[in-house]
């Protein structure tokens, strides 16, 4: 597919400067682009690349443009518009509605004419799946489960029974949504499963990565709302709640009743304790653990940076004696004060 | 179902306080539980919420009664009390034994007839899946592999050839029980694979997580003992050994060859090199690094708790220097002491 | 299988020293090893057991040989040389070639007729599958996959689409490779998917364990170069270059577009930030955290081991005030010297 460069900034409502008649074909990153390309700038980091790129259009902010030597759309947020300029560019092979004949369905799953359940699915009793959704191979939704409009399961997605899942959401190869929280009780040495009566709940446009695992509630549900985020390997326990707009990065960890507000990010493999409260708009970076209630908005870090194994091994020799040495400090302070 | 407190008193070998005649039609959280409604206190935190709770009754400790003003049933394991009322008063539905046409079975596979083979099964040969067992959809039974009576694996689960499951096991979807162990030899710059002949070996009521994975061993067994636990995401390197009643937290990972002992507690994202002994009733808390074996029970801490991020890039610049630190404060003693 | 040590050592190209006639018929481990064993010493932690052990023969480094009362064969790799005895004494069933009549194969799919299609597989259009190929049950081949000759997927694999994977490859059960990438461009409060229009391609004998994912590139390919050996439950990022013969284990994460080099050493539960360059032949400890490029080859730690709960916490106390600790050292030091 080819357009111009003019046609572009009309679906993204941009101004074009330089060639309006650029013809654009695809898309490609700032330093490999040849004629056709349409490239664009997010990263300052980049910058030098403007001077050189063979790119026949750039997408960047004003800023930006002065260091640019070729045809440019400029945005206030390039990001953005270069994601709708590939919407608008690249075309996704369409999915065949309907049921495939490897797939076992249920009879009384109501599935929309529109959506498609692909090879080998297994939909059980009164799963409810709304139109426009794309169930992929080997995918399984258990009894009671429900698929808002628009909604995508890669493929080999566990969801569990009683599960709901809002609109247009994503989720990637191997995630099971709805396993049994971990919650026992003791008798005596041994551990007693305590029954998970809850289900998990999943907002709209929520996007949730490969191999991650979100456990139903114990009584109450496990929420997920609206636009979060989830990479890949990420734990949500039981009774979790994510708030709307909040993006969390892979391998991290969130203990059984932890809720966390609203627009917060979280790095990678970040471990939150369970039963804390974080607040609207927090940012956790990476490695973090979160021991502690965070009441308010801000930056917290917790990872602690590597260094050479020899001079790390040192301190962390020191770090078992930092508690002595800071007395010692202390008696050292107090023998100069009564001197002085 | 609707059933008297005394009938509950009466399953659950516990005393009533209040009305023995009250009817309990089903279970919720105190702060949220309405006329009908069985509750319980486990945790201090919420006894407030016994002076305001709708509940009809609430399982609770002695201590805890004079804070009550509702009826009671007094327990002194509220939590295992309430685990047993749960199973007393919601009942699961019914699994249907029976191979689903879609499974895949092997001619030479033994299936109890009580069992249920899900759909989209793989079932291989001299597998062998005792009575009342339930392999969910999507599970794959390797070659040899057996399952002991009333063991329950959830959705996608594989079981490598030859592994054994004991019974009345759980496991939820998407768990690899039996994959290859990660060994490899040198041979100049690239890595030969040492063949894995050893495989698992899983007790009596094991619950294993989503999308956790135990590597089957290298010369010997991986052996996870009778009543372990382990929850999502966990990683048990080859030749790990588990003692019985061991609950491990979400993240974890245990390198190769480690031994565990028996009713340890182990927190979430907790890394233990390999090759180490842990003896038994060891608690661990979430994040720790166990870098060494630990020959004496008690509770052992390595996670860093997370702070605001400017602090907290302060103290790692510092904590580079801290070898450095104690030295100079070592030379300020000797001087000092020298002046003196 | 029964063979003498002298026809296992021509094999192996090694010298025996003892009886050359002893009959080998199966590996065991030292301390447990009877009449007919190979056993095998390549920790030196385990050389106590050469004085005791039933092997028939062991393989061991001729620094060893001394220690040794039985049989053995000299090796100057006594673990490589263990590797290929067991492949020689060992033979895994055969795979029968075929497509299984449950799977559900592309007819523009090109298999080749020595590979096997599992049971309830999925293979999509214009997948490409070479020669000695297995790929398990349960398994999916996204459209435009390819899959090089000999390579081997355990079971319940996804490979997204245009992934292509070299010769000789295995990857474990779970493995999801060619999931989307975690990139997201903000839009106000909420996120916007960034299309993600790269591929993964991933060279010859890699091996892939259960439950890893590797993203595909956002707009470049995501790469694993020849000879990577990658642990269970690991997440790689999307646009990430690992080089030839680089070995992670488990749990560890990588974050989008960092460029790892060849022949380097990462430990279990490592977190590394995204955009970094790690140069060849680097040794990063366990669970490290690795937020900065790495220009030189070395060992890198960031692990911190646990210590008793107590003694963690003063520490953990006096790490907050780790950056005051040193003023305060700094400020007595200049007192002390303003006072000489």
């Amino acid at each position: 597919m080819a357009i111009t460069l003019e046609q572009l900034a009309e679906h993204l409502h941009l101004s074009v400067f330089g060639s309006a008649w650029a013809e654009i074909t695809h898309v490609a990153p700032l330093d490999k682009a040849s004629s056709g390309a349409l490239s664009f700038l997010t990263n300052r980091h980049y910058r030098r690349f403007l001077a050189t790129t063979g790119a026949s259009a750039v997408i960047l902010s004003a800023d930006d443009l002065p260091f640019c030597r070729t045809s440019a759309l400029i945005s206030p947020n390039p990001a953005l518009s270069y994601c709708r300029a590939v919407r608008f560019l690249v075309t996704e092979p369409p999915t065949e509605p309907g049921i495939h004949p490897s797939a076992v369905v249920s009879s009384t799953a109501a599935i929309h004419p529109s959506s498609r359940i692909g090879a080998q699915a297994v939909v059980e009793d009164r799963v409810v799946v709304e139109a426009g959704c794309d169930v992929g191979p080997g995918c399984y939704l258990a009894r009671g489960s429900r698929l808002g409009r628009g909604s995508r399961l890669l493929a080999r997605v566990f969801i569990g029974h009683d599960v709901v899942v809002g609109r247009d959401c994503q989720i990637q190869a191997g995630a099971a949504i709805g396993g049994e929280g971990f919650g026992f009780a003791r008798d005596g040495e041994a551990w007693e499963r305590i029954p998970q009566l809850g289900t998990v709940r999943i907002g709209d446009r929520v996007e949730i990565g490969s191999n991650t695992c979100i456990d139903r509630g114990a009584l109450e549900d496990t929420v997920i709302e609206d636009g979060v985020k989830l990479d890949n390997l990420i734990q949500v326990g039981h009774n979790v709640r994510i708030g709307a707009h909040t993006i969390i990065a892979g391998n991290t960890g969130i203990a059984g009743s932890t809720k966390i507000g609203s627009c917060c990010q979280i790095g990678g493999m970040v471990g939150i304790v369970g039963h804390l409260e974080i607040t609207d708009h927090v940012i956790i970076t990476g490695r973090s653990m979160v021991a502690h209630s965070i009441h308010a908005p801000g930056v917290y870090s917790g990872g602690m940076p590597s260094d050479q194994a020899a001079r790390w091994r040192r301190n962390t020799a020191r770090f078992r004696q930092l508690d002595e040495i800071a007395s010692r400090l202390h008696t050292l302070e107090k023998s100069l004060k009564k001197d002085s």
